[in-house]
């Protein structure tokens, strides 16, 4: 504590991102990466854009990318944002759409930055509990509030909302902005970006970082109808004019023009994760039902925190989080075919 | 506006950066970029960069970037934080160091972009009118405040305050911050750095936007004891853990080991500048003396607003701010001889 910290900062608690292991050579299925790597073309075009052009300042309003964007998901250009990782979008979001004094809803059991955000921008917030099954308890959602924020599928269990049950907050919630994050969307789940034309407080947002195997280059998306769009221009516009390089917006237009390389990744990923919910259930892992690219699971016989260390001991990282309701369950990300054998090989030794 | 932009956002009016002119051919002296490209060596290390390896999240805590700049500066690594860009550090700064309740200082002719930051955070702020020279009245900043705001070499001016002055604010602000905003201090003025051991109160920020001819890659630094640095640090936390990517953090840790092609272009920029505000006062211009990458110049016989446009007319984009005080300047970027020598001689043929 420093008397020099605002009061805001003194009271938070930033958000802890998971470990990076650096040179060790571990297996790594703790921060939902992607196994695989971005595609020759992707970084071909990042190379071409690392030139004595950098001396110049990045198209601030991303137009490349954003064009790349409206072509993919069919939608006007005005209804793309462009920003440095979906974590900094879903930041200015809090700035943008919601007020300190109108509460707004999340899960209990989310994306544990959903809190920090709140906290941060001193946004009052109910969490709304998940039923036993970790669903979202519907009508919870349809009172008066100062917004909605939802991953779908959420983090860290995995479960999907199918969108009708998302169409239904977004009539009951017509003045207010209902974020939905689709962090994970491309492993299996029904995007809401559809829905986008019929509802203008929908904003929907998106990530390089998990199956587009770019986590190392920061960009996020934010697909809306333009009023939004527009409100959070006003923000990144006053904090940061310019907040994607030049060759990370090359890199994500080229991600989103590839897309055979995108899909046959995310298509072996979700093999992969069908194959290790089976293994893990035959060594008596109750294993919930996953739509994104990591598995959350839990052992009748050994508590959760004991398998985390046990694997750790043998160079397997996954994610541990000491949280009510879920202090006894693993998150373990989606690896390569081989690293998940190394994994239910592993977990076989320590649970028999 | 919309009804579903929140209070703050509906009430703000953005910072709007110079033009960025796209593919179009113009001699552009408009946003105080580098005439000179990044070196081989940060262009090659960060060709290295786009990899693989991109599919992993990146250092979130910049340690390759922060050691190198810890090795340029003489300061320990805990005393420096990196963002992306210090137009996001200096915001960082307004929601780790400022509370609303607390009035702010800075001057009335500085980066416009410090109200924008105000405004959004509802910093409560005082302009502090310049004297007539441009020059700071340093006794205003000696009451009581809620921290002080100061850019030097100032913008868009390029003045210079010395840091005896400097130092002056920090020994009668103790228990609030000071920012040093030095985005051009590379281009002929004395660094603040040196008080940082002796001063827990003053936070320097620099940018690689300018000097170190890296704006498309967007970098900025702040320096400062490690308790200030930890500020910075809880609220990046709480927006956005990984703000600079992997290929950037690479560019910037060359750039700051690269020191020789650095200081080379940085002497260029100096000896330009110097020479084309000879050529500009025998045309009867005044100029400002600029410790910067800019000039400030006014003409007795035309108004700026009439230059800026003729000077358009023939291709040459330079920065008019129609703001009071200043309405009747324009902000020059100094680029390479040739095109100062082309803007001479435009302006000569459009004041006789």
């Amino acid at each position: 504590m420093s008397k020099y910290w605002s009061e805001t900062v003194k009271g938070i608690t930033p958000y802890v991102p998971g470990e990076q292991p650096g040179a060790r050579k571990v297996i790594k299925l703790n921060t939902n990466e992607n196994p695989y790597p971005p595609s020759d073309q992707v970084l071909e075009a990042m190379k071409a854009a690392v030139s004595e052009r950098l001396k110049l300042y990045p198209d601030p309003e991303c137009k490349g990318l954003r064009q790349a964007a409206a072509d993919y998901y069919e939608l006007p250009l005005d209804y793309i944002f462009a920003g440095n990782g979906s974590d900094e979008i879903l930041a200015f979001c809090f700035k943008a759409f919601f007020n300190p004094g109108e509460t707004i809803l999340f899960p209990d059991i989310t994306y544990s930055f959903y809190e920090v955000y709140a906290r941060l921008f001193e946004i009052s917030y109910e969490k709304i509990p998940l039923d036993e099954h970790f669903d979202i308890p519907l009508e919870s959602f349809f009172g008066p509030n100062g917004g909605v924020l939802l991953a779908n599928p959420n983090a860290p269990t995995g479960k999907f909302t199918p969108v009708d049950r998302i169409r239904q907050i977004l009539e009951h919630n017509p003045d207010k902005v209902v974020i939905i994050d689709e962090a994970y969307i491309d492993f299996g789940g029904e995007s809401c970006v559809p829905l986008i034309p019929d509802y203008p407080n929908l904003l929907v947002v998106h990530t390089f970082s998990k199956s587009r195997s770019l986590a190392g280059l920061r960009i996020g998306l934010a697909l809306g109808q333009s009023e939004l769009i527009e409100g959070l221009n006003r923000v990144k516009n006053s904090i940061n004019s310019y907040t994607l390089d030049a060759v990370a917006q090359v890199g994500g237009e080229q991600s989103l023009r590839d897309t055979a390389a995108f899909e046959r990744n995310v298509r072996r990923i979700v093999e992969t994760r069908e194959h290790t919910v089976k293994s893990l259930r035959e060594l008596q892992f109750e294993v919930i039902d996953s739509r994104a690219n990591f598995i959350f699971a839990t052992h009748p016989g050994i508590p959760a925190a004991e398998l985390f260390d046990a694997l750790r001991q043998r160079d397997i990282i996954v994610r541990y989080f000491a949280k009510p309701r879920i202090d006894n369950y693993l998150r373990i990300s989606i690896g390569t075919d081989e690293e998940m054998e190394a994994l239910c090989r592993a977990l076989e030794d320590i649970v028999r």
